[in-house]
């Protein structure tokens, strides 16, 4: 195996069952957001045989006793190796992301968290869900113990506006090897640097703790094709995703096709629409004017969970608010540069599709080196006319619509589901509110009253996810305590004394 | 409404939304097995705007304030007059499937108790995965309640070989209203009347409890265009279903087809193979030949957790009972027929299948008016070889291989998974049944000791389930209190006081 320090900057490999591998394929580089410059060494594409022992390596590692203590250890000493290599990971990340070092030093300290989490979870995983029945008394009621085991072999697909949180080794990797499935991670193209390091400091913990080199992969590929082949692999027996809704439905159409399907956890992305009532347009407008700015605009609005649509009162002070969110962004000097080109691209055409529909206004940061950032305001009718402006634009753009608060319920009903919903209110609007509350928790993974829905805690109560366009698979959530139940599946034991039960199913 | 009266026979009407009505579409009767007359009414085939209808009343039903009571309440009614319905309800059922009325009162009585279980945990749904994490000291770490509410309306498609257990008010009628979904149940063609039969008590408990008559539409159809649209309806939000692989597969490819995906839970059956050790062949031999024999040829084979593959040790005490199985098979008197038509031809087909492999002995029991089983002796090779002998045939027939103990991993290895997995064994064999049940615990969803795996315990530590192609959903079981996972997805509510929060979100 070759020695994969994590002192060496990245050679440009992919990293396949513990061994620095260079694919053979179509080769490109990271480059600087903006400027487009390249930065880093040139990466390959891996070859299909070099996927396919990733896939065999991980099957492998899947074949052996499942452990979840092992399992728990592996996490912790990756957590550790990554809070300690700070000073190799950040660099990189923001010379590929142009994201900051203190945005990318706050999301080291979430991955790292995560791996801890999911370390003490994996100690406890066959405990997840374990059921007994004792025998009863008829010869139709056998002694029933229903407990976990892992799911198989995952394949990751690292989403590019969180360089590490949702990256290689992100909450998805996190949650599956937590489960007791390998991963194979395909990193995304436009961190590839970033993604290699991580990789190295991965692989590196595996060695240590002594398990088999097949738990973790990392490949690179410029395009699809060889993604598109790990979600095909017979090998492989579940996939992460979070991305733009194109790609999630992609991978789910391959994945469905498979002579054996296999699900598909894949995170899309939504509108999140922002609900403020005219109460709190009258006691805090100006604050909720701030708020939802530094919400849409955050990270330049590159965030699944972006508000992309503002319904205001109808009055004077919904007015107040608009006019305060179109003079922030006509007035705001451009900022960061967007991700990569293809984010771009896709702001760019998101915002046209929306600027061509008749009767919106579009107010937009001034012309500049950075990204500009915009305001589309749009009448009710307008809005529920024109699908355009119901779609998610994933970029720093909102859509600010008045409306009469007895036409509300309706608008709310019109739209897709999401990930979040959100409502401001004041505590004399509790009726207002617990309605629409309701509403939402129909059509959404997470209702948010007071706050903004960028920002997601990690914790057991977490539910980052909703219906379909938001997610593809409805009843999980890929943030939080319960990701690991994507990667398990339950098993019961019928009439087993212990004697005879494997030593990984917890007793009694 | 008409009036639903349960005290007159089939009409060969639809149940739409508490109404019955009369499909215009093809029509068709119910006939006796074997002799293939007809008996009943006919039945017509929904249009496609009473496919439209009932599935808009359901909606309407859906968007009903969420109250979990209210359901419960209306799951005990249908158990209570489902129990008092026997006299109308087992006639019916044993003219439309001839499985005697001893096997078709314990169904019922499985039936009702299934409904009485969901009833108590209905009450409880929201409570169920229910998390709280209270406010933490960062401002990144917001309070958050998580529960679950229901997926939507759920098309249920009734199976045949259970016609009241798996049928229009079987287990995932139960499991889907228990979490809060109203259904649309189709019908199976083979056993209309009973499935009116059971639907007018459905419905008449749906308007004595004074839920909205969308909760429940029971429709007919003979043939499967009506049930795809059913799938393909864009008011449904998942499917259930229990058959055949290539019913449960077709349902699936429809829709993950669709504009929007959504899930479906299909349970297809599998092979179920028996492993007999040579300890418990040498103490046991006849008892394990009774148990086998017992086991395949209960109602005909016709189960879902029939064991079709039995491997037996390279010896004499497994020869014995090979043997045994012989001659109970060639000495059986023919009994009773298959369900229908359908079935006994691809039980003609399957098994015509398997006698085409080179070097299989098939052993028959005699002809005569009824079912004739089989039993199919094939060398592990051969086992290994041809994959029609790994392969469901539905009906009352298994393959019996000898197989050296060294070889039995890489012979469990070759199968695919299954619902169930069996273990025969002495206490002194522990080590044998470990591993083995190790092995088997990766491909299967049940694993049992000393049983036969006919029979499946209705109880909250069951597993119904199994990976692909025994389930299109691994994560998920269609027996036990879990099935109502299936039909509930989680929501968050961020930062709510109890005040704003919906009245039917558990609070603390």
């Amino acid at each position: 195996m070759t020695d994969l320090s994590t002192d060496t900057a990245p050679t440009g490999c992919s990293i396949i069952a513990g061994a620095e591998v260079r694919g053979p394929g179509a080769a490109f580089q990271a480059r600087v957001p903006g400027s487009g410059e390249p930065t880093g060494p040139t990466f390959g594409t891996v070859s299909s045989d070099q996927l396919d022992e990733a896939v065999r390596a991980a099957r492998e590692a899947a074949a052996d006793v499942i452990d979840p203590l092992a399992v728990s250890t592996l996490l912790g000493a990756i957590a550790d190796r990554l809070e300690q290599a700070g000073e190799q990971i950040l660099p990189l990340a923001d010379a590929e992301t142009a994201l900051g070092t203190t945005r990318l030093t706050g999301e080291l300290a979430r991955t790292v968290g995560q791996f801890r989490m999911m370390a003490r979870a994996a100690g406890e995983a066959t405990r997840r869900d374990h059921v007994i029945d004792p025998e009863g008394d008829a010869l139709t009621e056998p002694a029933l113990l229903r407990t976990t085991v892992p799911l198989g072999v995952v394949a990751v697909f690292a989403a590019s506006n969180f360089p590490l949180a949702f990256g290689v080794a992100g909450t998805d990797t996190s949650a599956a090897l937590a489960g007791g499935c390998p991963v194979v991670a395909k990193a995304h193209p436009a961190q590839p640097g970033t993604a290699e390091m991580v990789g190295r400091i991965m692989t590196s913990a595996v060695a240590d703790v002594g398990l088999h080199p097949g738990w973790i992969s990392i490949v690179h590929e410029q395009g699809h094709e060889l993604g598109a082949a790990l979600v095909q692999h017979q090998g492989v027996d579940a996939v992460a995703f979070t991305g733009s809704l194109r790609g999630g439905r992609a991978l789910f159409d391959l994945a469905a096709q498979r002579p054996r399907p296999i699900p598909v956890y894949a995170e899309m992305g939504s509108l999140n629409p922002v609900v403020i009532s005219p109460g709190a347009a009258a006691a805090r407008g100006q604050a909720l004017a701030d708020g939802i700015a530094g919400s849409f605009l955050l990270g330049e609005g590159q965030f699944c969970t972006k508000p992309g649509l503002i319904l205001l009162p109808a009055d004077d002070a919904g007015a107040a608010i608009r006019r305060s969110l179109i003079g922030k962004v006509t007035e705001r000097s451009p900022a960061h540069p967007l991700l990569y080109d293809g984010i771009t691209r896709g702001f760019g055409a998101g915002l046209d599709a929306v600027s061509d529909v008749p009767g919106v206004a579009v107010h937009r940061s001034p012309a500049g080196d950075g990204s500009r950032a915009a305001v589309v305001v749009a009448p009710v009718d307008t809005l529920l006319e024109h699908r355009a402006l119901r779609e998610e634009v994933f970029g720093p753009v909102t859509v600010l619509v008045d409306v009469d608060q007895a036409q509300l319920p309706a608008v709310l009903d019109a739209l897709d589901p999401s990930l979040t919903g959100t409502l401001h209110f004041e505590p004399d609007e509790a009726t207002w509110a617990t309605g629409l509350a309701d509403r939402l928790a129909r059509k959404v993974g997470r209702v948010i009253a007071g706050g903004f829905p960028t920002g997601v805690r990690v914790s057991p109560a977490q539910h980052h996810g909703g219906p379909y366009p938001a997610t593809t698979a409805p009843l999980h959530t890929s943030v939080g305590l319960a990701a690991i139940d994507r990667f398990r599946r339950p098993v019961a034991f019928q009439s087993f004394d212990d004697a005879a039960l494997p030593n990984w199913v917890p007793r009694g």
